[in-house]
C-alpha cells in the first residue's frame, strides 16, 4: 500500500548547480551548444532524483525542450531542479536555466524543462520510491501539472489513446490561451 | 522566391558518430548518463545541420526523447543523423542511436529524436537555408511527418491554436493505432 | 571616497555548486583527488567573486586547507561561497563543502577555505570593487576576522612585522582555546 | 623503532610534469585559474609522495599558496616537487611551479608550496611510511622547517598551544627578516 | 586448422567516426594538434578491430604517420578504418582521414594511416582471431600489401633479415614510381 | 647563410612530462590505451621543438611506434624528450616513455619514437629554426641517425629513390644486426 511508502517534500529533492561556460563548451559562434547544457540539466535532475529516491536514478526521458535564449562563452549558468510528482518506480524532475552576465548580473530565464527518472536497483530492475507531498499551492499545481504531462506522454507513445484523456486536448487548448 | 534557393538532398547532411562509452560517462551503475548521450545527438545534428545550411547552427529546441534501453560502460555506440526538412531559416535533424555488443555486435536501437536547429550569422541573426528536396518514399513521408511535428510544437507552445491545426489530434490517433 | 563605492551585501555573492565525483576523479583508492577539489572550490569562489566585483577576478591566494575527511567516488559534493570582506581592489571568498551520501542524504562538511581574489581590468592592472557591508551579526564577525587573516598573511608573507600586528598571537591563542 | 624504517632520500621522490595552458584552462581573461594550478601541484605532489611511500597516498592538507605571477594561455607551466620530510604516516611534499615563454624561453617562478600527504591502505587506514634522510645542506635546512610548518598547522589547527611552540613567534620573525 | 576459423568480411568491421576540431584540440595557432588526432584514429581503429575480433584489442604498433594537411578549429575530421588483414592473433587496421570545411562542404584527405591491433583476453594472452576475407579487387590489393608491410616491420624490428624479405626493397621501389 | 643561424644544444630542448592513468584513458581491460599515449608523446614532443625553435610547432610526421609493453591503470607515465637534428625549418625530436609501477617504484621501458615538427608563422608558413650543435658522442650518434631516418621517410614517401639513398639498405642490415 501506498501510505506504507516513505514521504518526502519538495524542498528534500532541491539541487543547485553553477557552471561558467568555457571555450570547449561552445558552437564556435561563441554560444553554448544545446547538448552540452542538456547534459548539465541531467546531471542537476539526476540529483535531485537521488534525493528522492535515495538511490541512483536513470534517465528515462526528456519532454521537449526549446532553447529560446542563447547563453555565451564566459557567462555563469545557474540549474535549480526539483521532483514534481512520484509515480511508483518513476518521477517528473522539473529544470530551470538561467544565464547570467558578469557585468550586470542581470539573470535570464534560458530554460524550463521536465526530464523523467526511474530507481533501479543493482540488477537493473524498478525501484519503489517514496512518495511526494506537495505543500504549498505552486507544489499542489506542479504536482498536477506532471500528472497530465504524463498522461500525454502516455497518448504520444500510444500506450494510451487520447480517447481515453480527454483532459489532452483541454490541457492544450488552456497552454495555448493562457500564453496567448 | 524559394525557387530562387539552393536545393540539397537528404544525402547530402547524412552524418555519423561512434562513440566507446567511458567510465567517466556512466552513472555509477555502469549505464550511459542520459545527458551525456543527449550531448553526442547534439553534436551529430549539428554536423548534419552544418551540411545542409554550409554553416554553424544553433541547436533551437530538441522533441520529447524515451531512453528505452540502457547503454552499458564498454559498449559502442552508433548515431545517424540527416535532416527531414528544411524550413525557412530552421530545419528538422533527426537522430537515430544505437548500442553495439562487441562480443556479438548486435545493435539494438536506443534514441530516435529529433532536433530543430537554426542558421544564424555572425551577428547572431537567423539566415535562409536551403531548401531541401525529399527524393525516395521514407524521405518523403519524413518530410511530411516534419511539418506535422512542427504544427505540434507550435501547439504546444501556444503560437498556433489546436483548433487551427485540426491534424494534431488525427496525428495523435495515427501514431497509436500504427504503434498498437 | 569609500563613501562613494558602491555597497553590496554578503547575500549578493553566495554561490551554490554541485558535482558527482566521477571515476577519473579519484586517486585510484575510491576517494577524490584533493587537487580535483580545490579546482572546484576555486571555481565556486571565482563566481562569488565575479557576483561583487561585477568583472572576472583572478586568483590571488589561498589559506592553509585541511582535507579532514575524505569524499567518495559517486557522492554528491555540494559547495558555498560568499565574500566575507573586501578590501581596496581585493576581496576574502569564504568556501564551505559537504559530501552527501546517497542512500541517506546524510551530510557532512569536509571543507572550510580561504581564497583571496583580485579584481583586474583587460590591461591586468588592479580594479576598486564595491564596498561589503555585512548584515548579521555571524557576518559582522566573518568580516573582522578576514582582517584578522589578512594581517596574518601580511606577517607570514613578511609585508609587515608580527610586532606591528599583535592581534596575531592573540588569534591564535584565542583560535586555540575556542577549539580546545 | 623507526631506525627498522627503510629510509629514502630526497632525489628518490622528485617528479616533474610539464603542461601547456589550454583555452578551458583559462579565467577568461587569459590566465591561468588558481584552481586548475591547485590540480597539477596536486598530482605533481601524489607522484613524490607515492614515490616515497611506495603506495598511494592522499592529500591531508595544504598550506597557504600565493599565486603571485599570473601565468599566460598558451605557456608552459613546469612543475617540480619533492618530500622535504617524513613524519610517521605523513610527509610534507615541496612543490616549485614555473611558466616558460615560448618565444623567448625565460622561466619565471610563479609558486611555492607545501601539501601534506598520508600514506593509507586499501582499508583506508593510515600506513607507516619510510624515514627520509636529508642529505645536501639545504635538504637539512628544509627538513629542519618542514618540522617548524608542521608546528605551525598543530597551533593553528588549535591541536597544540602557541605557548608550547615559542619557535613559531620566533619563525615568523625570522621569515619577516630575511624577506625584508 | 585456419579452415575452422570464423571468417568475416572487411565491411564487418568499417568503422566511421566524425568529429568538431575544440579550441582544446588546438596547438595554439588554430591547428589541430598531432597527437589528439592520432587518439582519434587510435579509438576509431580500435572500434574496427572489436568488430572484427569480437572482444577488446589493444594497439601493438603504427606505422608512420604523414600529417600533410593542417586542419583548422571549427573543421568537422571525420575518419574511416577497416581491417586489411588478420593474421593470427594481430590485424593490420587502415584509417583515413578527411576534414570537412563548413562554408564548402569540401573535404580534403589528410592522413592515411595503418596501426596492428592484437586481441587479448582478460588474462592478457594473445587470442586467435577470425579470418579475414578480401573480396573485392581493392580489398586483395590491400590484403596483399598489408603482408608486405608485416614483413617491413619484422626487417625494421630485427626479427627477420631484409636478405629474408626481398620485396621490401622491391616495394619501395613500386611505391616511389606509382607515386611519382 | 647557416653560420648565420642562432645555435642550440640538446638540453636546451630537454623536456619531461609524468601522468597518472586515469579510468577514462584506459581500454576497458585495464590497459592505457595507445592513442592517449601517443597524445602524451606529441605535448611532450611539441614543448621540445618549442624550445628549439622559440615558437609553436606542428606535428608534420612521426615514424612507425611499437607499443612493446602494455601500461596499467593507476601506473605514473614519464615521458623524456629532446632534438636529435634540426633541418632547415623541421626538427626530429625523440621520445622516450616509461611506466613506473609504484609499489616497487620499478621503471620499464615502453617506448620510444621519433616525431617531425615544423615551425611555422602565424601566415602558416615554414620558419626557418636555430641549429643543433650535438655535443656529447650519443648526441652525434642520434644526430647521424636522424639523418638517415629522414632519407628513410623520404624514401618511403617516394621523394626519393631508394637508389639515391644506399644507406637505408645498410641501416636496415646494421639495425637487424646490433638487435639480434
Amino acid at each position: 500500500m501506498s501510505t506504507q511508502r516513505i514521504q518526502k517534500r519538495v524542498s528534500d529533492s532541491a539541487a543547485i548547480m553553477s557552471e561558467i561556460v568555457l571555450p570547449n563548451d561552445g558552437n564556435g559562434l561563441g554560444n553554448l551548444m544545446g547538448g552540452r547544457l542538456l547534459h548539465w540539466m541531467d546531471i542537476c535532475a539526476s540529483i535531485s532524483s537521488r534525493r528522492h529516491a535515495g538511490m541512483v536514478c536513470v534517465t528515462a526521458g526528456i519532454d521537449s525542450v526549446d532553447f529560446a535564449s542563447p547563453i555565451r562563452e564566459g557567462e555563469i549558468v545557474i540549474l535549480n531542479s526539483h521532483i514534481n510528482r512520484a509515480f511508483r518506480t518513476s518521477m517528473e524532475v522539473e529544470i530551470n536555466v538561467w544565464a547570467e552576465e558578469t557585468k550586470t548580473g542581470r539573470r535570464r530565464q534560458c530554460n524550463k524543462a521536465f526530464f523523467t527518472f526511474v530507481a533501479i536497483a543493482d540488477d537493473q530492475k524498478p525501484v519503489l520510491i517514496p512518495e511526494l507531498i506537495p505543500e504549498s499551492k505552486a507544489e499542489k499545481l506542479r504536482f498536477k501539472d506532471a500528472g497530465v504531462r504524463r498522461d500525454f506522454r502516455l497518448v504520444l507513445s500510444g500506450r494510451i489513446s487520447s480517447v481515453d484523456a480527454p483532459h489532452i486536448q483541454k490541457y492544450l487548448e488552456t497552454r495555448r490561451q493562457s500564453e496567448s
